[in-house]
C-alpha cells in the first residue's frame, strides 16, 4: 500500500478569461510541474483553458479532456441534467484520483477563477478531502472584462451584485435598482430580457456588453447599441457603480 | 509641440493579493516596459503593492510614491475626507502627466485589480482621456482568499453579493438573507456587527474569516472560532452559496 508521500497533488488552475498574458506566474509553474494536465470541454474541441496554457505544456505531459456529457444550455433543474453531470464528475474524480495515487501531480484547468462558477469545484470537494490539493486563483471573466473596457466597476463602499441573466425579469430589475455595480453573466439568450430589465431600472445608460473579454476577438459596446441578435452564452453585462467620484 | 506617438503609456497593474507568484504575465511585462512605476501607499511605509512587485523592478527605475493624505479608516462623507483626497488625486494624475509628456512609460500599481474597488480608477479617468492607457486585471483580494481556503464560493445560478462590512446591521442581515454566496469586506472594526448579521441570516455557521489572504502570514478560519479582538481593515468574510451540489 502507498503511503501518502508517493501520492501526486492536484492543483486547480485558473487560466484567467482568455488572454494567455492573464495566466499567473503560479499558473505556470503548476503546469510545469504537472504529469497530467486535465481539461473540461464539450465534445469536439478541447475548450478555451488548454487553448489559453498551449504555450506552457511541457512536451510529454499526459492530456486528460474531461467532456461534458451535456450542454451548458440544458436546462439544470431536471433529472436529465443532474444525473448525467453528477456522474460525470464522479467519473472525472476517479480517473484523476488514479493518476494521484500512482504518484503523478495533475494539474486541472479551469477557465477564469477555479472556485468562482468553475467546474473545478465539483472535483475538489470529492478529492481535497483525500489527497494534497491547491487552487491557484485565476482572473476571473468579469475582471477581465471591465479591465479590457477600462470602466471602473464599483469604490469605496459600493456593493456589486453577481447576478445569472437566468432570473426572472421582475427579480432582475428589482436586484438592479438595489445595488450599485453590477455583472450580469450567463447572457446568451436572456439578452432582450435583461436589457429590459435594465431599462426598468434605470441603468441601461451606463451598462456594458462584453463578448469574448480579453480574447483576440474579444468586443465591448454600449449595451444599448447592441443589436437584438443572440449573444454567445459566455457573454457578459456590466453595470457600474460609482456614487462617489473624488 | 510633442505629437501623440512621443508621449509615454499608462498601464494599471493589478498586482493581485500578496503572493507575488500571484502576478500576472502581462503585470510582469508591464513593470518591464516601465520607465516609472507610481504605487499608493500611507506615510511611512511603501505598501503592500510595491512589496508585492519588489522581484520585477528593473534598475533605473524612477519610483513614484502616491502618499495618501488621509486614512481609510477616515469617514468618507465629510469635507475633511473628500477635499484632500481629491486634491490628492488631481496632483497625482498631474504628476504622472509630466511623466506621460516626457515620454516616459508610467505603471501604476493596484493591489487585487485595479477597477475593483482599487484607487487607480481615481486616475484613470483622470488620464485615460488624454493618453493611452491599458488596464492590466488583477486576482482580486476575494479570489485570492477563497482559494487560499479551498472553499467553492458559487456556481450555476448563484448570486453572489459583495457587501462592504460598514453597512448597518440590519440592512446586512437582510442582503445575506437574500443572497446566495456572499463576500463582506472591510471588516476591521465592523466584526461583531458582521457576525451578529451573519447569525440572524442563519449563515454565520459557513462563514469562514480570513486575514492577510494569500500572504505569507495570512490566515482563515471560521468565523464562529474567531475572537473578538478588532480585525485588521483588510481582512475578508466569505459565505458559500450552493445551494445545489451536483
Amino acid at each position: 500500500m502507498k503511503t501518502t508521500n508517493t501520492k501526486g497533488s492536484l492543483t486547480g488552475v485558473g487560466t484567467g478569461p482568455g488572454d494567455p498574458e492573464l495566466l499567473t506566474l503560479k499558473a505556470v509553474r503548476a503546469l510545469n510541474e504537472a504529469d497530467v494536465v486535465a481539461f473540461f470541454c464539450k465534445k469536439g474541441g478541447n475548450g478555451n483553458a488548454r487553448a489559453i496554457v498551449d504555450a506552457h505544456i511541457r512536451p510529454g505531459t499526459i492530456e486528460m479532456p474531461l467532456v461534458y456529457p451535456v450542454t451548458t444550455e440544458t436546462h439544470k433543474d431536471g433529472a436529465d441534467y443532474l444525473e448525467p453531470i453528477t456522474g460525470f464528475f464522479e467519473k472525472s474524480a476517479k480517473d484523476i484520483a488514479a493518476h494521484l495515487d500512482e504518484g503523478r501531480n495533475v494539474a486541472v484547468l479551469s477557465e477564469g477563477d477555479p472556485l468562482f462558477y468553475g467546474s473545478y469545484m465539483h472535483l475538489h470537494v470529492r478529492l481535497a478531502p483525500h489527497y494534497r490539493a491547491e487552487v491557484v486563483a485565476g482572473i476571473t471573466a468579469m475582471s477581465g472584462c471591465w479591465s479590457m473596457t477600462g470602466m471602473p466597476l464599483v469604490q469605496g463602499d459600493d456593493i456589486l451584485s453577481v447576478l445569472p441573466g437566468t432570473l426572472p425579469e421582475d427579480k432582475l430589475t428589482e436586484r438592479l435598482l438595489d445595488t450599485d455595480g453590477a455583472v450580469i453573466m450567463k447572457v446568451g439568450r436572456n439578452l432582450p430580457k435583461i436589457r429590459r430589465a435594465l431599462e426598468a431600472a434605470g441603468k441601461l445608460s451606463g451598462a456594458l456588453y462584453v463578448e469574448r473579454g480579453t480574447m483576440a476577438n474579444g468586443t465591448a459596446q454600449r449595451l444599448e447599441a447592441r443589436d437584438e441578435t443572440p449573444a454567445p452564452y459566455f457573454s457578459l453585462v456590466l453595470v457600474p457603480g460609482w456614487k462617489a467620484r473624488p
